[in-house]
């Protein structure tokens, strides 16, 4: 069973892998994901992943079996355990707990070489569906706080499978940075008393020096403090917290911008290694008036030096409005 | 000028080069310092850098020329520029100031190939009083805050020159993440009276199963939720807020300590890319009760991905039980 451990200065969890640690000579290569070799995600191999979680496909198609268009499956090497209780407890003054939460796998496209910006609308749409569905379905389990919804694309941003897909982690507590970031929030908002993301989107739309791109319900921009090269938030309009209270007309309009913004960085950047992250509320929050869920896309262009994890103050070397204009003229 | 910029939402500073950003296709390649080319570090070529900020060596030499053992230069590249008013001031709803603040460079030999575990103690011991007489002369100023110090060693830790050295930089505000330990570290002192790092101290010390080394002053050891594999710091057993006010003899011992850890993860991991960072009290902070200096050494084994940078939550596939165990065992 993982453990998760509480660093007792700052408060953050770290989950440590307690079986069998990886020893010193485990760590040399780093493996690039091979391409054309065997597949477990694709068509053909489902009875190599374990058995799918959910799936979209014709009515016709049997489970676990080719036909489907969006796939969940349990990670089969999973950083968390689904079985057991949490059973938090001390060791001296340090804090841990029982490593239980989900890890899932969501198979994006049956197709191995297809990436969301490839994908017709339909298809983007379903994957958020997924998403969603996903989401509903693990916050009944009462054990957990938080759900993480987060992409790895390309070896250098920390996939291991080539295979287009993201990952869903539900969690027995909320980690420290969406606590901080919902903390953050709440202080503006006492303060202001309105929300601090619906203030960025409109004075991002009235200065529009950043604004990447922007549809009827959903806009994206590089944040004013970027910390990456090309950072690229998507955030609803209208205020909303919880992504799950998606509506439907929202999650067309979110998959048509998603595939938009994914397409503008694949071809700017040169298909770059990205990550995207959904920022969302933790689950027993009820709707808040000071948070608003976004999805974070950053590509993996710049090495991550001491002085940024020293400090999580870190060093961008390109403008926001410049990457924004770079983005913006892309086709 | 570079600008610093300030998160609306986290409350995160971001040094943003505002000068002329780097372009899509400027990150492409990732250089492998190179060796055995020209070095600007290497002695003879001190006329390639800035000119000497501070430099140890005989009595006889004249600045700027050959014979010191450790020398300070200004970077010759700096994310951020000494001279200028700080200027804070408001861009609608975002805060931003000028990108003041001093970026040193710490030539650590003047033998292009040695590291610190191949130097004498004293030439080890030099560093240190090398770090702690920039860290006296630049707090002078009052425009900054906070003195960071860190060094990045090889390509996948963020080093772009071989020849060992470390970089020292003051900042005009104490980044997010040293504000949140202290802050953590408070909230401990509040609630229980007692240094939150000296209760980790005494019960590293009595379990032992964490411990790497320890000497008349200093201990070693993996803390208990330690982020990536072979995570170790260095901490004086004696309650010190302050690195700046070390002790001749805690000098002494704590160079031959940093030596000592940094051999052993040479031979563990096989001479790995490391990061190490100073923690340390802002500047104009007085003797702080609650809060413990020391230097944490990170390996750069593992890739971090997506999940680790929207959350701020680790995997950790070493147990630092584990990773101790490794390190006490080398020779």
């Amino acid at each position: 069973m993982p453990e998760i451990r509480r660093d007792p200065v700052i408060g953050r969890w770290v989950i440590i892998s307690t079986e069998r640690g990886k020893r010193p000579n485990e760590f040399s290569t780093e493996i690039e994901p091979e391409m054309g070799k065997f597949c477990p995600f694709c068509p053909g191999n489902e009875d190599k992943t374990p058995s799918e979680i959910l799936a979209y496909g014709p009515p016709e198609r049997a489970k676990n079996q080719n036909g489907w268009w969006v796939r969940v499956v349990p990670n089969k090497f999973p950083a968390l355990q689904i079985e057991g209780n949490i059973n938090r407890e001390a060791q001296g003054m340090y804090d841990k707990m029982n490593g239980i939460g989900a890890h899932e796998v969501l198979i994006e496209t049956p197709e191995h070489k297809k990436e969301i910006p490839d994908l017709d609308d339909k298809k983007v749409e379903d994957i958020i569906w997924a998403i969603r569905d996903r989401i509903i379905d693990l916050r009944k389990d009462t054990r957990f706080e938080y759900i993480l919804v987060f992409k790895n694309k390309g070896a250098a941003a920390g996939a291991s499978l080539y295979h287009p897909h993201s990952q869903i982690m539900a969690l027995p507590m909320v980690p420290i940075r969406a606590k901080q970031e919902i903390l953050g929030a709440k202080q503006y908002f006492d303060f202001k008393e309105r929300c601090v993301f619906c203030d960025m989107i409109t004075q991002e739309l009235s200065q529009n020096i950043r604004i990447v791109a922007e549809n009827e319900q959903f806009v994206a921009f590089e944040p004013f403090a970027a910390r990456f090269p090309f950072e690229t938030w998507i955030i609803p309009k209208v205020h909303d917290s919880h992504f799950e209270d998606i509506q439907k007309s929202e999650a067309s309009q979110f998959a048509k911008m998603f595939k938009n913004i994914l397409h503008r960085i694949r071809v700017v950047l040169d298909d770059p290694p990205f990550n995207f992250i959904l920022h969302n509320s933790p689950l027993k929050d009820p709707s808040l008036p000071h948070f608003h869920w976004y999805m974070e896309i950053t590509p993996k262009l710049s090495k991550i030096a001491g002085f940024e994890w020293g400090t999580g103050f870190y060093i961008n070397p390109t403008p926001p409005e410049e990457a924004a204009q770079f983005l913006k003229e892309a086709e």
